[in-house]
């Protein structure tokens, strides 16, 4: 009990998942998530609080890549191209071998209001971090705000087309074509 | 008791909103924004479900007279051009009268967390009305997403700014401005 298991936390969020996807995410159990993965809910509070934790616990991470790489552009990069090396720095989150836990990660999400809910907020946060680093490079107050948070939109509507059933294209690549078309959308 | 009282909504709002201000938004009871407003806790209810209610109830409005705009906006008009047209729309709701008490709400929402994620998510849901209806116009189904989501980000920039302190400039001109901003932050 409680001791040092080769790899839980994965095998846990993959037994999570499963289950998530198998009978709700409002069905499922910390017991039935430990059971499934083949160990204990007492080892399971060793790496989250709650299952909720399961699909959110990656996002501490992801925020500090987006803004090391935020930080570590070039100092004569502008702001649209420091956000845009933010954005594209969470390809190294977000590798092909992600990609079906973040499927199925993302439909569950969209079927739970709640969850909806949290990973607004997680979104926000992000946009929040992103903009004091601007900031920190001396953009102007509004301008990394404006550029923050219109960069998380090109970031989460770039993931959804990276996790849509169909979508074979990286990541990079998706944000890329994302950052294209709403400059074309913005230009006059 | 529960007779209809003239303008009772406003009575109501502004003493929330005053109370909301002196004590906070936690220690304020229905009771109490009932006795300020001198009305019953009775009447109270038949406007608002909850005290939150009272910050929140205008959003519903807000968003009809935004999607309104955008249907109607000409049918040659560009998507870009008919998320302006929504987005200054709103000015008919943001008019000057309403900025002190708009000011207030804003300070309450800030300084409680509930309040922040709640704000989040009427503008979620304000972003996917705008979308469809961009749909609804035609548009490509990643662009209505894309144009409609960095919009509100425009609108939600514009509106924090039109509703602080030392501002004097009006929402349809701040709303004009940010988008101008946002159209050279995009540019390359």
């Amino acid at each position: 009990m409680g001791r040092w298991e080769p790899d839980a936390e994965s095998r846990f969020r993959a037994a999570a998942l499963e289950l998530f996807g198998e009978i709700g995410y409002e069905q499922t159990t910390v017991a039935a998530i430990a059971e499934r993965a083949g160990l204990t809910s007492r080892t399971f509070f060793r790496y989250f609080t709650d299952k909720r934790e399961v699909l959110f616990n990656g996002s501490e991470r992801l925020q500090q890549i987006m803004v090391n790489a935020l930080t570590q552009a070039p100092s004569d990069a502008s702001v649209a191209e420091a956000i845009e090396a933010a954005l594209i720095s969470a390809g190294s989150f977000f590798e092909e071998a992600l990609r079906p836990f973040a499927r199925l990660r993302s439909s569950v999400i969209l079927a739970n209001t709640e969850l909806r809910e949290r990973e607004l907020i997680k979104m926000a946060t992000l946009a929040s971090a992103l903009a004091q680093a601007l900031r920190a490079r001396g953009a102007d107050e509004s301008d990394a705000s404006l550029a923050a948070e219109a960069g998380i939109v090109v970031f989460r509507i770039a993931f959804l087309q990276w996790v849509s059933e169909s979508e074979q294209g990286d990541y990079a690549q998706i944000v890329k074509d994302s950052l294209a078309r709403l400059r074309v959308l913005t230009a006059r």
